[in-house]
């Protein structure tokens, strides 16, 4: 997303093509904020859908640990609106005002948000990939420092160094190689308002939606389809947030499916099996991918302790504060 | 290409389809370097071919007069491999050390660099977006101060401010809107080593090579066909070697085509009748797009003084120096 701002160093695909010894070859990068991931994978299925390739090598990656919260902090406002984070409005800004407002609107308890935290850090503690493999407890969360109220600390994802990749071809040429592989069935992506306080409803995320619609459509499946997700949850509420816009839950709903334990990893639509950003952790290019890595890996049956039973699964992955957003629907063959 | 680390502005493809009122849409940035736009042109064809999309719209820009030379040399070299430009060597570097070979290696005279300028500053004078509409004598060229010897002052192309846009959509959505429309009928690209130096011969480009290879064969065309070429000129030298590697030319011989007016407005394969990233300018992620939207000029009949007589039209756009490169056709329906 932003090695230049994050490291002075771009060209980064031209780089990692000449290091893999992959030439002859065309490279490009693709960037949508923290969406890039997933612009990445639609970027990556449109290249072989269109004829122009029949191996893509999609690589999504970011290094941020070497910088101070607070400049990693001015990067990432900075795909914000000029009129939002010039004034002081960052993504966790925006965080707090949507779960205070969500709380109130649908009468959630403020522990709602607490357990989706609980339930990622728990289901990351068996991912070997994750950033935190360690579980916190409720009270742990509630206790925690005040970000942005009424979000805490154990509400919000780390900062990350982190990469992960996926290879995209016909499933005829997948086939020539191996069996263990999995079906893009789905996939779409959508922007909404870019100054977000222009939503009519900042509870509903309209990229979230219409995104989702477009793969839903193209996959031929509808919400009630899906056995697995991966959820962007950079902040805990957004967990709540797009489980609702992508139909798995009513709107105002969602929290009561994680208070319920309906997404616990035995519950009937496990959500963040990976541990989410929240425990995995967001490199921010390379969420998006390692979303839909987590999904190959439940679908494949390969997903170790953490193992779901799932023959659809869905990557929800979002840019800004739901500026922009793709949904990859991802099937066994 | 850089609007992160010029203006400290990211997220520029959701704010332009918000400021548009484009809603409902999707977006994304596509970054190649310095061919950024004819990446875009690719990856928006490959959003129409793909059925992804039926209405893309491609725009690059870039603004980059606010900073100075130095600090906007510092952002462009972070393109290149660090074992190069942490070492001191950058574009400019590489393009006098390749000059110098050419002229030895082909017998070419100096002058022949310098004619390139004078034809393309020629062209710039009739182009209204040109960022100079001065013609310059060759006199001046070979006395204007060294940069990277043998080149001078007048082989470069300056810092510019600036943006290009255009609609992609299948050929009947075209219809339905306009008579004055022209077809993608081939567009490729590809990469060349990351490290300029592990290259055989520093005087061909790998990636024009392969790129236009991929063009041609789709378009079913070959550089015999082409009536009319943008080519990226960011240095006098690159037009020489795209001319040749696009295979207008024999190798070594695409000054001699410059010297015999071959390449003028009036010779028989025009080449820069925009004026060039010489003299129209050359705003980083904006130029390819721009040689296209040349081309697409001359092919309706719409580029007044420039007006040439062409069916087809090639634009070549060179990332790094050479690092990667598309090549896309166009032609009349």
């Amino acid at each position: 997303m932003a090695s230049g701002e994050f490291e002075g160093q771009t060209g980064v695909p031209n780089a990692l093509a000449h290091d893999l010894n992959a030439l002859p070859a065309y490279t490009q990068r693709v960037d949508q904020t923290s969406a890039s991931g997933g612009a990445g994978i639609y970027a990556a299925w449109q290249s072989v859908a269109s004829g122009a390739s029949d191996l893509t090598l999609l690589v999504g990656g970011e290094k941020m640990t070497h910088k101070t919260t607070g400049e990693a902090t001015d990067v990432i406002a900075s795909l914000t609106h000029p009129v939002e984070y010039k004034h002081g409005v960052t993504l966790p800004s925006f965080a707090g005002l949507t779960a205070r407002k969500y709380l109130d609107e649908y009468d959630a308890p403020r522990e709602s948000l607490g357990k989706v935290a609980v339930k990622n850090h728990r289901n990351g503690t068996d991912n070997p990939h994750a950033q935190f493999r360690k579980e916190v407890d409720l009270e742990t969360v509630l206790e925690s420092p005040v970000v942005a109220d009424p979000l805490r600390l154990y509400d919000f994802c780390p900062i990350t160094d982190g990469s992960a990749g996926l290879v995209f071809c016909p499933e005829s040429v997948a086939q020539e190689y191996t069996d263990d592989y999995v079906v893009v069935s789905g996939v779409g992506g959508a922007t909404d308002t870019h100054v977000v306080h222009e939503r009519e409803d900042p509870t509903t995320m309209g990229g979230v939606v219409e995104s989702s619609n477009v793969a839903y459509e193209m996959a031929d499946r509808g919400p009630e389809d899906v056995d697995v997700a991966e959820l962007h949850d950079m902040f805990t509420i957004l967990e709540f947030l797009q489980s609702e816009d992508l139909g798995f839950f009513e709107k105002g709903e969602g929290w009561k499916a994680v208070e319920e334990g309906v997404t616990d990893r035995d519950g009937d639509l496990p959500i963040n099996t990976s541990g989410g950003l929240k425990s995995k952790g967001h490199p921010l290019g390379a969420s998006g991918v390692a979303q839909a890595y987590e999904i190959y890996q439940q679908l494949l049956g390969d997903a170790g302790a953490r193992q779901v039973d799932a023959t659809v699964g869905l990557a929800c992955n979002v840019g800004g504060f739901g500026n922009c957003v793709t949904t990859t629907i991802l099937e066994q063959p």
